[in-house]
């Protein structure tokens, strides 16, 4: 499996973008982080001033983890398939965050132990279809998925990204469901930054001490299991990742390679993402992290990366949810270079000559 | 001037929000910021869940302060009504957050050192019906206002915030704009904790260090003229502050005469609302602070007040820009609540028993 090369952002429309942030009516730099953002929006998109995203779309992968039966997370699996129907219906956390940020949701099955009929009969129909098993299996002490799996799971990532880009979306937002995900997701990033699992691992939706014992046990031996793979990142998703992940992954990495900037999320995004990078070298530069995780895989992938958390909020959620909340900030920084006043144009004078002169 | 009791938020109904928050469908806590604000809202609006905020206004006060004579600032003293004609035409920082989180702005010249004809033709005429002077004193060797020019001004801030919410406003956001704010706003900080000048002054819109020194200096002999008065919110206005801090006083203190919630912003905003939980008791419970400021004072009066800021993405502008950033996550906070599936509605399962019993 190949991905086409990635381009890099556009640098001349992002110098563009940052000379004309230097000319609108405030104190250069003074607004922050919304300036580098609005910088690489513009590079992302090839223009500048860029446009406010149109079409921006937030989708939820999910899948279920035999790792599971370790006890390595506060809530049962059937919590997975649950879910998905709440997000499908509405009532999730991503729902109401989408709405505040003006994204629409959809929730994809990956690998739910469980069928769609089983789960309610008033679901998505297309819901299931880039299915590929029930359930992942137990990293602990087998592979997640055979070699033809992981395959098709993040070819169906990799589908996913081409049909939302072809619908329209200008901006994506991965999002996760999945009890257990934490765990699979700790091991991925340990593996491809050498982490030691006590380092790595965090108290996902809530375990205690001795949960965490567990995972770390869990993921301990899935890193041992996985440790011809660290050089070979599809082999890495077979052996310890899951069909959600390995779908992430390829969803991340396409959209680098069809010029959507992506908006990750926390963990379980943030593990796939530096698979995708791996999959699609430099897909990195299309991707902003939405969301400071608690868990301590996530501040690794994202220093691995080179990504620096928009918000930190002390959300620990998934779905999404943390990148839908830096939505605004995003669509503020495009604001600000679409909508605000030059100097010039409004007639408002620089620093003073004496203060300006200081600096000579 | 006295001020009506200010009665506190219902704390039967930021109960009620909380337990609410603990029965909907994800991890209770998962929502982290996002759950204590919800609950700050409903408490607020007295019902749960809370309805979204309908009519959010931002109302900019705006004044030239003598003491950017000492070249405190790294801007000529005209840029504060050039500004003030360019928020009211649309094109500030202020005008694109604003556009973004859903709410309207308005500036009022409270002691703009122009009158409205000299900066422009075309812009709103009420602009200075508040107006108390033509630049308030320079606070180094002078009182910035007269006792009756204080109370005016603090009478303007309270009839503001009465209009506002007259006309319907359930959320209200401070904004400021005044070139030499930030050195008169960190004397009525420093005043009223007790904190030495070096400690508290920054380096407000961008000046160099010796800029920073005669600020320091200026922030030194205003602490000194003013001894008297640290326990006089009015004198103290009177002394160090300024028409434009001052009707900030009056109008923080005043939305919680009003049980309306209030959004903080950045330093003068926020060491406005030092003054104004003195002349209102209590007054500090119908706040949040939207932003963290680079500035030492926003760090000490934050921590006087109890409140810590929702956001920190460096922004360092005023206007109300930090705090309209933290709009969307306000409005989020009662998404959740107002929107989400409870765990008995959507059927999904608790955590595991096993879990659940290893707290006992």
């Amino acid at each position: 499996m190949e991905f086409s090369a990635v381009s890099p952002p556009d640098a001349a429309m992002g110098a563009a973008a940052r000379a004309r942030q230097n000319r609108l009516t405030k104190p250069p730099g003074s607004l922050g982080r919304l300036e580098d953002l609005s910088v690489w929006v513009a590079s992302c998109q090839g223009q500048c001033p860029p446009k406010q995203f149109d079409r921006v779309r937030i989708v939820v992968f999910a899948g279920d983890h035999g790792v599971t039966r370790a006890r390595v997370s506060a809530y049962p699996a059937e919590v997975t398939a649950q879910m998905v129907a709440n997000i499908d219906r509405g009532g999730a956390a991503i729902n109401a965050l989408a709405a505040i940020g003006g994204a629409g949701v959809r929730v994809v099955d990956m690998a739910l132990n469980s069928d769609a009929g089983e789960f309610g009969t008033d679901l998505s129909p297309a819901i299931s279809a880039h299915k590929v098993r029930r359930g992942s299996g137990d990293i602990s002490h087998e592979d997640a998925l055979t070699a033809d799996e992981a395959l098709a799971a993040v070819e169906a990532g990799r589908r996913i990204a081409d049909d939302e880009v072809d619908a329209g979306a200008d901006l994506l937002i991965p999002g996760d469901m999945g009890i257990g995900n934490t765990t699979v997701a700790t091991a991925l990033v340990a593996s491809l930054t050498g982490a030691e699992p006590v380092e790595a691992v965090g108290y996902g939706t809530g375990i205690d001490d001795a949960g965490w014992a567990r995972k770390t046990a869990a993921v301990r031996d899935a890193l041992f299991r996985s440790r011809s793979q660290r050089s070979d990142p599809l082999g890495l998703l077979r052996c310890c990742g899951g069909a959600d992940l390995a779908a992430l992954a390829g969803f991340c990495a396409q959209a680098a390679v069809r010029r959507t900037p992506v908006l990750l999320d926390g963990l379980a995004s943030t593990a796939a993402a530096l698979v995708a990078d791996r999959l699609a070298p430099g897909a990195r530069a299309w991707w902003q992290v939405g969301h400071r995780s608690p868990e301590p895989a996530h501040a690794l992938a994202c220093a691995a990366l080179g990504l620096e958390p928009i918000l930190d909020l002390r959300m620990r959620l998934g779905e999404g949810s943390g990148a839908a909340m830096a939505l605004p900030v995003l669509r503020a920084a495009v604001a600000t270079l679409a909508s605000m006043s030059t100097f010039t144009e409004a007639g408002v004078s620089g620093p003073s000559e004496r203060q300006a002169g200081a600096d000579e």
